[in-house]
């Protein structure tokens, strides 16, 4: 796994929108506040809105595709998520990663360039995106700072429930599952081996989430996991049948035989701590703990 | 292609609950009306409830493997679709199906029993299942006798829209997308070369169909398709961006270059024409029309 070096102040950050269009005043925030820190490059034709779309597929894809072959950017930001990366990620030349390790942020949709750095073994970050930023809260500026700048620090998260017991550890890979889903759909997704498995989801049924799990299951996915932290599952409600997407998580999970550990502050709740994907991070269900030492 | 033989009355039909719950009222009744006709075949246990499940995958996935291995069964009917052959599907003994072809009926979920009789070449039947035949009206229960007694009759579908130009012909193959983007996800989805793909739908968001009609074309599922036939696309509404199923429909599948037909009374509305997946099927854009000769 290749760690992309940290940012320094002054350094090159790109900002794309890939996805669907976003609250335009919230991006201005968000980027107002990069601006201060490092040196912006972005294109105003990020605001174009086509239907779910932030514009058309050829206006993102050559966006994504020149920031990655501009060797002065240290990092891809995404403004926003929704829709939209799974119809141009595999007309990208990712090789351009490869060659230049630089941080891509973001999660949700952007799971999908996290599925692409993933299989090229280079580490990437999930967290808030432009707009969040543009909320103004300390809590998520601070993190996503401190990710960009020193983001092999110590990681400690403590206060997790274990669903399943047990100790693992591995390199930390996922991010949303309806994208992994879609990702294994197009045969893009390759999990490292004995990977730590980041699950977070947002207005998914339970029934939908147990499909997901079931098929990526069947399809061999799930056999490369070695422990499963799981995020915030956000309105994802049970249906008539009264089933909770805890009880599906529980029992789709607990088939794997890991240690699987949930509340990690991740995903589309009103906290969501960015993480290096690639990562080692070690899951402790006795202690319902998730660890990184500094440097790896 | 392999065609299982015609029913004729007296034959045996087994009835199977592999997916989620449903109208006891409803089943009892189509139950009732096949029972006129046939030897039915079915189990007290498929009324058990477990959440979204009709009793356990254990209970599930013995019922339709003791079907699959009585060669004296020659058709198997769901009750209901819903959720929950993916749970079991990939651990079902599929040669039994080549083995003794005969006709596996149904639709929506059941389209993942479907794709696995299309990877062993044994045609099925794309259609109303027992709670509908409950239902009482006799359009469905008269086109239901008819394709189970005269599968390979001639077929004729006119007045279809043509929202791509062209003349196509080939085998028919697909179901409910949603199912053919999670068994393309499980590594089970084997689309028959040059076939003609039906396709519906049901409360999927436009950007959600986008996104699997995307991945599966990323995944190569879709370069061997030579027309496709659109069902209904049910409670398909859209979101805030006003994009409508249609236009996602049309333009996704625009970019194939191959005979797009919509229309077709099959899926989640009011009429679903049952119709024999296998059969070699012509779409002409020209006329509007889908037509399968007699016997074939």
């Amino acid at each position: 796994m290749r760690f992309p070096p940290p940012l320094r102040p002054g350094d090159v950050v790109a900002v794309f929108a890939g996805s669907s269009p976003f609250d335009p005043t919230l991006a201005w925030r968000g980027l107002g506040w990069l601006a201060s820190r490092y040196r912006l490059r972005f294109d105003r034709s990020i605001f174009e809105r086509h239907g779910y779309l932030a514009g058309s597929d050829e206006r993102r894809r050559q966006e994504l595709s020149s920031y990655l072959a501009d060797a002065s950017v240290r990092a891809l930001i995404a403004v926003r998520g929704g829709y939209g990366l799974s119809r141009i990620v595999h007309e990208i030349d990712w090789s351009l990663l490869r060659e230049y390790p630089r941080w891509i942020v973001g999660f949700s949709d952007v799971t999908a360039l996290h599925v692409e750095a993933a299989r090229l073994g280079i580490a990437s970050i999930h967290g808030p995106m432009v707009a969040a930023l543009g909320r103004g809260d300390t809590w998520t500026r601070s993190h996503v700072l401190s990710i960009l700048e020193t983001p092999l620090a110590p990681f400690y998260l403590a206060g997790l429930r274990t669903v399943h017991p047990g100790v693992a550890e591995g390199p930390l890979a996922g991010g949303n599952l309806t994208m992994l889903h879609a990702c294994a759909a197009a045969g893009r997704l390759s999990l490292p081996e004995g990977c730590i498995l980041l699950l977070e989801d947002v207005t998914e049924r339970p029934y939908r989430l147990d499909r997901m799990l079931t098929t990526l299951q069947a399809g061999g996915h799930l056999a490369k996991v070695s422990g499963v932290l799981l995020g915030d599952f956000t309105d994802c409600d049970p249906g008539p049948d009264g089933v909770t997407a805890e009880q599906v998580l529980g029992e789709r999970l607990g088939v794997l035989g890991v240690p699987v550990l949930s509340g990690a502050p991740v995903g589309h709740g009103l906290r969501n701590l960015p993480m290096v994907l690639g990562r080692w991070i070690l899951l402790d269900g006795g202690k319902g703990e998730a660890i990184s030492e500094a440097g790896r």
